[in-house]
Protein backbone atom coordinates (compact mmCIF):
# COMPACT_ATOMS: atom_id res chain seq x y z
CA UNK A 1 0.00 0.00 0.00
CA UNK A 2 1.92 2.96 -1.07
CA UNK A 3 -0.72 5.33 -0.54
CA UNK A 4 0.34 8.37 1.20
CA UNK A 5 -0.68 8.22 5.08
CA UNK A 6 -0.29 11.92 5.68
CA UNK A 7 -3.59 11.25 4.99
CA UNK A 8 -4.18 11.72 8.52
CA UNK A 9 -3.52 15.56 8.16
CA UNK A 10 -4.55 15.59 4.71
CA UNK A 11 -7.11 14.26 2.16
CA UNK A 12 -6.12 11.10 0.99
CA UNK A 13 -3.57 10.57 -1.68
CA UNK A 14 -2.45 14.15 -1.16
CA UNK A 15 1.51 14.62 -1.28
CA UNK A 16 2.18 11.34 -3.18
CA UNK A 17 4.73 10.98 -5.44
CA UNK A 18 3.39 12.00 -8.28
CA UNK A 19 0.46 14.15 -6.88
CA UNK A 20 0.59 18.20 -8.29
CA UNK A 21 0.59 19.35 -4.77
CA UNK A 22 4.17 17.64 -4.35
CA UNK A 23 5.48 19.63 -7.47
CA UNK A 24 4.01 22.87 -6.25
CA UNK A 25 5.49 21.55 -3.07
CA UNK A 26 8.91 21.53 -4.57
CA UNK A 27 8.38 25.10 -6.28
CA UNK A 28 7.62 26.72 -2.86
CA UNK A 29 10.32 25.19 -0.55
CA UNK A 30 13.21 25.54 -3.23
CA UNK A 31 16.05 27.32 -2.03
CA UNK A 32 14.93 31.06 -3.30
CA UNK A 33 11.14 30.81 -3.89
CA UNK A 34 10.34 31.52 0.13
CA UNK A 35 12.48 34.52 0.03
CA UNK A 36 11.64 36.12 -3.00
CA UNK A 37 7.76 35.63 -2.54
CA UNK A 38 8.31 37.47 1.17
CA UNK A 39 10.14 39.98 -0.48
CA UNK A 40 7.31 40.73 -2.79
CA UNK A 41 4.82 40.76 0.13
CA UNK A 42 4.28 44.33 0.80
CA UNK A 43 2.95 44.59 -2.42
CA UNK A 44 5.70 46.57 -3.65
CA UNK A 45 6.89 46.23 -7.08
CA UNK A 46 10.35 45.16 -7.43
CA UNK A 47 13.00 45.44 -10.38
CA UNK A 48 15.46 42.63 -10.79
CA UNK A 49 18.51 44.13 -9.24
CA UNK A 50 16.70 45.04 -6.16
CA UNK A 51 14.95 40.86 -6.17
CA UNK A 52 18.87 40.38 -6.16
CA UNK A 53 19.90 41.99 -3.39
CA UNK A 54 16.79 41.07 -0.85
CA UNK A 55 18.18 37.36 -1.41
CA UNK A 56 21.18 37.94 -0.76
CA UNK A 57 23.89 35.52 -2.11
CA UNK A 58 21.40 34.56 -5.20
CA UNK A 59 23.07 33.83 -8.61
CA UNK A 60 21.76 35.79 -11.71
CA UNK A 61 20.63 31.96 -12.98
CA UNK A 62 19.23 30.75 -9.99
CA UNK A 63 17.06 33.93 -9.60
CA UNK A 64 15.96 34.00 -13.24
CA UNK A 65 15.03 30.63 -13.07
CA UNK A 66 13.06 30.75 -9.89
CA UNK A 67 11.49 33.82 -11.16
CA UNK A 68 10.40 31.88 -14.20
CA UNK A 69 8.92 29.03 -12.35
CA UNK A 70 7.14 31.66 -9.65
CA UNK A 71 5.51 32.98 -13.30
CA UNK A 72 4.87 29.84 -14.80
CA UNK A 73 2.83 28.64 -11.25
CA UNK A 74 1.00 32.43 -11.49
CA UNK A 75 2.72 33.44 -8.18
CA UNK A 76 4.42 36.76 -9.92
CA UNK A 77 3.86 39.17 -11.67
CA UNK A 78 6.77 40.26 -14.83
CA UNK A 79 5.87 43.51 -15.67
CA UNK A 80 8.04 44.53 -19.03
CA UNK A 81 7.39 48.17 -19.99
CA UNK A 82 8.15 48.97 -23.35
CA UNK A 83 10.56 51.82 -22.53
CA UNK A 84 14.20 52.66 -23.23
CA UNK A 85 15.95 51.70 -21.73
CA UNK A 86 13.57 48.38 -20.55
CA UNK A 87 11.95 48.40 -17.05
CA UNK A 88 10.95 45.23 -15.77
CA UNK A 89 9.44 44.68 -12.57
CA UNK A 90 8.59 41.95 -10.28
CA UNK A 91 5.18 41.84 -8.20
CA UNK A 92 3.21 39.07 -6.59
CA UNK A 93 -0.33 37.92 -8.35
CA UNK A 94 -3.12 37.53 -5.73
CA UNK A 95 -2.49 33.85 -5.37
CA UNK A 96 1.01 34.85 -4.49
CA UNK A 97 -0.34 36.96 -2.41
CA UNK A 98 -1.88 34.72 -0.29
CA UNK A 99 0.69 32.08 -0.33
CA UNK A 100 2.96 34.84 0.63
CA UNK A 101 0.78 35.44 3.57
CA UNK A 102 1.45 31.69 4.36
CA UNK A 103 4.98 31.92 4.67
CA UNK A 104 5.21 34.88 6.57
CA UNK A 105 4.16 33.68 9.62
CA UNK A 106 6.37 30.11 8.97
CA UNK A 107 9.99 32.99 8.34
CA UNK A 108 9.38 34.65 11.65
CA UNK A 109 8.98 31.37 13.52
CA UNK A 110 12.21 30.96 12.14
CA UNK A 111 13.56 34.18 12.78
CA UNK A 112 12.63 33.69 16.46
CA UNK A 113 13.79 30.51 16.68
CA UNK A 114 17.15 30.17 14.67
CA UNK A 115 19.22 30.73 17.22
CA UNK A 116 17.95 28.04 19.29
CA UNK A 117 17.77 25.27 16.93
CA UNK A 118 21.71 25.59 15.78
CA UNK A 119 23.05 26.38 19.05
CA UNK A 120 22.12 23.61 21.20
CA UNK A 121 22.57 19.88 20.18
CA UNK A 122 20.54 19.68 23.68
CA UNK A 123 17.99 20.20 22.41
CA UNK A 124 17.55 16.85 21.02
CA UNK A 125 16.94 15.40 24.34
CA UNK A 126 13.53 16.50 25.07
CA UNK B 1 24.73 48.08 0.71
CA UNK B 2 24.33 44.55 0.89
CA UNK B 3 21.87 44.47 4.11
CA UNK B 4 19.08 42.54 3.11
CA UNK B 5 15.88 44.40 2.59
CA UNK B 6 13.58 42.22 3.68
CA UNK B 7 14.04 44.02 6.68
CA UNK B 8 10.35 45.91 5.68
CA UNK B 9 8.72 42.42 6.95
CA UNK B 10 11.74 41.22 9.17
CA UNK B 11 13.91 42.78 12.03
CA UNK B 12 17.64 44.24 10.16
CA UNK B 13 19.56 41.65 9.25
CA UNK B 14 17.44 38.45 9.18
CA UNK B 15 17.83 36.12 6.23
CA UNK B 16 20.91 37.57 5.60
CA UNK B 17 23.56 34.78 3.17
CA UNK B 18 25.35 34.36 6.55
CA UNK B 19 23.21 34.41 8.99
CA UNK B 20 21.98 31.21 11.29
CA UNK B 21 18.12 31.99 10.49
CA UNK B 22 18.95 31.82 6.51
CA UNK B 23 20.28 28.28 7.26
CA UNK B 24 17.37 27.03 9.31
CA UNK B 25 15.47 28.19 6.80
CA UNK B 26 17.38 25.85 3.56
CA UNK B 27 16.91 22.85 6.46
CA UNK B 28 13.37 23.28 6.75
CA UNK B 29 12.70 24.02 3.30
CA UNK B 30 14.72 21.05 2.04
CA UNK B 31 13.39 18.50 -0.18
CA UNK B 32 11.78 15.92 2.56
CA UNK B 33 12.11 18.26 5.98
CA UNK B 34 8.16 19.46 5.54
CA UNK B 35 6.54 16.20 4.56
CA UNK B 36 8.30 14.67 7.37
CA UNK B 37 7.38 17.09 9.87
CA UNK B 38 3.77 17.13 8.93
CA UNK B 39 4.11 13.18 8.98
CA UNK B 40 4.65 13.42 12.76
CA UNK B 41 2.40 16.27 13.30
CA UNK B 42 -0.23 14.47 14.96
CA UNK B 43 1.92 13.46 17.67
CA UNK B 44 2.42 9.76 17.24
CA UNK B 45 6.12 8.14 16.96
CA UNK B 46 6.44 6.67 14.01
CA UNK B 47 9.19 3.82 13.18
CA UNK B 48 11.56 4.35 10.01
CA UNK B 49 9.73 2.13 7.55
CA UNK B 50 5.97 4.34 8.10
CA UNK B 51 8.17 7.64 7.78
CA UNK B 52 9.86 6.11 4.19
CA UNK B 53 6.47 5.22 3.66
CA UNK B 54 4.26 8.63 4.33
CA UNK B 55 7.19 10.60 2.54
CA UNK B 56 6.84 8.41 -0.50
CA UNK B 57 9.81 8.61 -2.99
CA UNK B 58 12.20 9.46 -0.46
CA UNK B 59 15.83 7.16 -0.96
CA UNK B 60 17.30 5.59 2.56
CA UNK B 61 19.71 7.52 2.37
CA UNK B 62 17.72 11.20 1.80
CA UNK B 63 15.72 9.94 4.73
CA UNK B 64 18.49 9.07 6.91
CA UNK B 65 19.99 12.19 6.16
CA UNK B 66 17.06 14.52 6.38
CA UNK B 67 16.02 12.75 10.20
CA UNK B 68 19.71 13.45 11.24
CA UNK B 69 19.50 16.86 10.40
CA UNK B 70 16.39 17.49 12.08
CA UNK B 71 17.65 15.87 15.02
CA UNK B 72 20.43 18.03 15.11
CA UNK B 73 18.15 20.84 15.00
CA UNK B 74 16.20 20.12 17.83
CA UNK B 75 12.87 19.22 15.75
CA UNK B 76 12.40 15.24 15.93
CA UNK B 77 13.87 13.05 18.56
CA UNK B 78 14.64 10.03 17.89
CA UNK B 79 13.99 6.91 20.42
CA UNK B 80 15.98 3.60 20.12
CA UNK B 81 15.13 1.19 22.88
CA UNK B 82 17.73 -1.62 23.85
CA UNK B 83 15.82 -4.32 22.81
CA UNK B 84 15.87 -7.59 20.36
CA UNK B 85 15.22 -6.80 17.46
CA UNK B 86 16.11 -3.25 17.73
CA UNK B 87 13.44 -0.55 17.55
CA UNK B 88 13.62 3.04 16.95
CA UNK B 89 10.43 5.55 16.73
CA UNK B 90 10.84 9.35 15.39
CA UNK B 91 8.70 11.92 17.30
CA UNK B 92 8.70 15.52 17.47
CA UNK B 93 10.25 17.67 19.90
CA UNK B 94 8.04 20.74 21.69
CA UNK B 95 9.91 23.11 19.37
CA UNK B 96 9.26 20.34 16.17
CA UNK B 97 5.71 20.56 17.15
CA UNK B 98 5.54 24.38 17.25
CA UNK B 99 7.25 24.34 13.39
CA UNK B 100 5.18 21.57 11.78
CA UNK B 101 2.13 23.70 13.67
CA UNK B 102 3.40 26.50 10.74
CA UNK B 103 3.72 24.26 8.56
CA UNK B 104 -0.06 22.02 8.28
CA UNK B 105 -1.79 25.52 7.21
CA UNK B 106 1.22 26.25 4.52
CA UNK B 107 0.58 22.47 2.90
CA UNK B 108 -2.95 22.91 3.40
CA UNK B 109 -2.92 25.70 1.08
CA UNK B 110 -0.82 24.57 -1.11
CA UNK B 111 -3.37 21.66 -1.48
CA UNK B 112 -6.24 23.67 -2.05
CA UNK B 113 -3.93 25.47 -4.63
CA UNK B 114 -1.72 23.08 -6.38
CA UNK B 115 -4.14 22.59 -9.28
CA UNK B 116 -4.98 26.03 -9.95
CA UNK B 117 -1.33 26.85 -9.90
CA UNK B 118 -0.30 24.25 -12.55
CA UNK B 119 -3.01 23.87 -14.88
CA UNK B 120 -3.78 27.61 -15.88
CA UNK B 121 -0.57 29.56 -17.24
CA UNK B 122 -3.03 32.12 -17.85
CA UNK B 123 -2.46 33.25 -14.56
CA UNK B 124 0.75 34.70 -15.12
CA UNK B 125 -1.06 37.13 -16.76
CA UNK B 126 -3.65 39.48 -13.71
Amino acid sequence: MEVSRLASVFPEGVFTANCPTRTVLDHVMSKWAPLLLVALSDGEALRWSELRRRAEGVSEKMLAQTLRMLEEDGLVLRDARPVVPPHVEYSLTELGQELAGQLVPLLSWIARNADAMLGETSNTVR
